[in-house]
């Protein structure tokens, strides 16, 4: 490993981590300062708990992350998973992935956060950013925002977000440009094509992210995350202290069933870490706390 | 098509929606006579509602099916389907489909049931039979039972009706015999890697079924049929009475998550359904009325 290959893990690594710590501070900080939403202000907020796991406990080896999980009144469940895992890649999953020609040794750091709120008028949302090296090496992640009642003003926010974010990074190396390209591969992705549904209201999604300049796509992949931390709990404060119905909950409950089928069925990163030996619990914690097929 | 194809096609046909109304009535039977449970014999019982679907309403054309749903006092959710679907398949199934070599014209007729009913103390149940016609011909199916909290009693009866079905049917043409062939088939299939799991407590599982004696293969496939019909509802009654807990249905909704998991994740009648344009509210189903992943 060159002295730049380690530098780069070790700073990728590092960012995740640090960007996991000002999530959850600042979803705590939407947890207490709620004051209304129907009886939810009357429960105690909720705070992040942690729990580590190792990827091969019985070879102390192979990497490993963190859980950290709040249970809450403004989010019924929300998981925000650091993990720095390298191994070798399965003979099946080598033929998948780009650089796995010769030797299938990986290397992979990443965050990924996905929070159910309690109210109806809360979105759903996602964002994840990841560092792979394999012979190649490259960035991939984005981030989206599920409603059950979309709200224009959240989507015109969340989508100029990350617009932002692109643009500031755009050096033509795309024909496209990065908010185009990476705005239409979200929509593509978080596409349920049994429903002929889209996930949610989209956002921005990217792999393969290498434009040969390492330091500018970390420094994209950093904004991304800035990006969230920003717009995601603006859109909390926004909706949280409102009042719902029993029947906006029963649509909520069918919208996060679609969440469920679109994870189990189509998501390349549930598959991913099912195949890879991936925690379990770390990587269904994104499936939300209660769902509803009627 | 020669004359015998013919029959048999209409003969299978047949007998799943026959068996489809015997089990309806069954189950209703289960929801009329409740007298317990918590407060749900206060509810007002519940019937089977259908729904007709065409696999391609635009040309009316390639089949369709009949989806029978209660929801009711017993039953949360309980589906019944058939389904009778012809068509070709595309390149991508072909290679995983006997008899599809030289031509992807395919023909298939099942019977498929999910109950999920609302006590803990009732096991959701599955049980399938399906006749496949492609260049060769064949029957698959089988039926597990789940319970949230195994009952010792319940599973020997549920096994024992199997057994002795398959005991009836047994001609040698395994080695291994149909019940032991069956059962683990069943045990293998119906099981979650990764949470190394599995489903249930099991029942049989069968496929390819096609020993060259067709009226004697049609014969164990119906008597399969009739040996859940006997056994389930006997299940049902003996523990649909009983008061439970809320600590109980914690436990219920838990079980229903993996549930989820099997069926979207591993699932190859989900699949297949949902990869050969069937229809999704059909193959949906089988997903619990509400489920969680706390």
């Amino acid at each position: 490993m060159s002295k730049d290959e380690f530098n780069h893990k070790y700073l990728a690594k590092e960012w995740f981590e640090n960007l996991r710590d000002e999530i959850c501070d600042s979803l705590e900080e939407c947890e207490r300062i709620l004051v209304g939403g129907n009886d939810a202000a009357q429960k105690s907020f909720g705070s992040f708990e942690r729990t580590e796991w190792r990827r091969t406990p019985e070879l102390d080896d192979g990497g490993g992350g963190v859980m950290s999980v709040l249970r809450g009144r403004v989010f019924e469940k929300v998981g925000v998973n650091v993990s720095t895992v390298e191994g070798k890649f399965s003979d099946e999953m080598r033929s998948q992935i780009p650089g796995t020609e010769d030797d299938g040794s990986f290397w992979a750091s990443g965050i990924s956060v996905v929070a159910h709120p309690r109210s109806p008028f809360v979105p759903i949302a996602h964002m994840n950013t990841r560092m792979i090296v394999t012979a190649k090496q490259w960035f991939g992640g984005g981030g989206d925002l599920t409603p059950v009642f979309p709200d224009e003003e959240d989507t015109e926010n969340f989508h100029s977000t990350f617009k932002k974010v692109c643009d500031k990074h755009d050096k033509g190396y795309f024909s496209e440009g990065y908010y185009p390209k990476f705005k239409k591969w979200c929509d593509n992705y978080f596409y349920l094509p049994h429903r002929n549904e889209a996930r949610g209201v989209g956002g921005i999604f990217f792999d393969y992210l290498d434009t040969g300049d390492w330091a500018a796509d970390f420094s994209f992949v950093q904004d991304v995350g800035k990006g969230f931390l920003t717009i995601y709990p603006e859109i909390v404060k926004r909706h949280m202290n409102k009042d719902w119905s029993s029947e906006e909950v029963t649509a909520q409950l069918a919208k996060r069933a679609r969440y469920v089928e679109f994870n189990l069925i189509h998501d390349r990163g549930t598959k991913f870490g099912l195949m890879t030996g991936g925690n379990t619990e770390a990587i269904l914690m994104s499936l939300p706390p209660m769902a509803a097929w009627p």
